[in-house]
């Protein structure tokens, strides 16, 4: 534990609750729109849906690096068309307007807390696929007490990509067995590993809504397993 | 005023006193190696006499970028034998923590204020020729409150480079100018304003000693001249 000089966050779900978020605002979009607000939800986890697929062309290196903004504005237009919504009639700035609702995520209950403590005897940085304006914005709307801005854009490549790792340490001028990541997805975590990082999950087992069935619990050799960050802190003495 | 959404700081002169800090270990180490600590000061000066000559060469191309961290290193060891220290004498492991003096300075007594009003309603981050490590550790040793760290290492570019104004600008989504650059050196916002970025003077009459005669006073049309970061954080109305 002693080594653990910087904890290095997943924020997407693990940090702040998105779909949410996302859904809050969206309701209003849609009734905006002649559809209802009932939608929401589905309207989240749609938009959420093409994310994956975005970052798969940047990762396979089909397109150069682009930041998630430019990702998450591109997938909104398709998901227009999804909820019966005609792309071509809602104007530009309303859509970069609800573009940025990625921006004003609430944290989970234990996060600023788990954060501030950590912080007290470490760095602590995201290292998300949020690109640095919107973790600025999102820190700032939500109280989280960074140290640095890192992630996809310092590190340009995307998670589960190595580069977004291994990038995130040699900035950190840590070897990578001093850095340890924190996230509610098995995948982040076995991608960190693999990297040589410290390991710590936490469960977020609504993150996906009430029907959640994945990574409700831990599947790998995980260095720790937390209730929450609060917890992880706390097995850290801080 | 309402137009800036962002201020980025000149750190090394503009908000800690390098000089100082560095004297402060090179007296200590000075003396370890039978020099006088009264030689202190000018090892400093000498030292970072070196800094703009080794940005110079990546500015030019002829060298790809590195971190700061490393050209403060490279320069240590041609500062030795100016003060007849021999360098294969010196410990690798006491060079390196020598080099991290610079990661410990202490902020102008005015900093914290001044940036923690500023933060209340605007963005703040460094746009300094510091590493992202050091800037995380010079934030933790004298509280300063960034919102995120960005500078030569985010933007793979040196001061005055355009570019290192530029992708900052750009990594914060925000035009030129709405971004306000904050130096108490006319030839850093003389560069900046040529990139479109507004402007604010501060003078620290005392960054190089008690002898100092250059910067001064504004030599240029600045978009604010303020007596501290206090009073600055007043003119905007925080």
């Amino acid at each position: 534990m002693k080594d653990v000089k910087a904890f290095v966050f997943d924020v997407f779900g693990t940090l702040v609750d998105w779909r949410s978020g996302v859904a809050r605002e969206a309701a209003q979009f849609l009734q905006r729109h002649g559809r209802g607000a009932d939608e929401a939800d589905a309207f989240a986890d749609a938009w959420r849906g093409l994310y994956q697929p975005a970052m798969e062309k940047i990762r396979k290196g089909e397109r150069p690096f682009v930041r998630l903004d430019v990702l998450h504005r591109e997938n909104l237009e398709q998901v227009l068309p999804v909820f019966g919504i005609d792309r071509q009639r809602v104007p530009a700035l309303e859509l970069d307007e609800l573009n940025l609702a990625w921006h004003r995520l609430d944290p989970w209950p234990d996060t600023v807390q788990g954060l501030s403590r950590l912080k007290s005897r470490h760095i602590i940085a995201p290292l998300s696929n949020g690109n640095i304006r919107l973790m600025i914005d999102m820190a700032k709307h939500g109280s989280l007490p960074w140290d640095a801005i890192l992630g996809a854009e310092v590190a340009q490549a995307y998670k589960p990509s190595p580069d977004a790792y291994l990038r995130t340490a040699d900035v950190l001028a840590l070897p990578p067995q001093s850095v340890c990541m924190v996230a509610a997805h098995n995948s982040d975590l076995a991608a960190a590993q693999k990297c040589g990082f410290r390991t710590a999950f936490i469960a977020r087992p609504r993150e996906h809504g009430p029907a959640q069935t994945s990574d409700l619990r831990a599947e790998g050799q995980w260095d720790w397993i937390a209730e929450d960050l609060v917890d992880l802190a706390a097995r850290f003495g801080v």
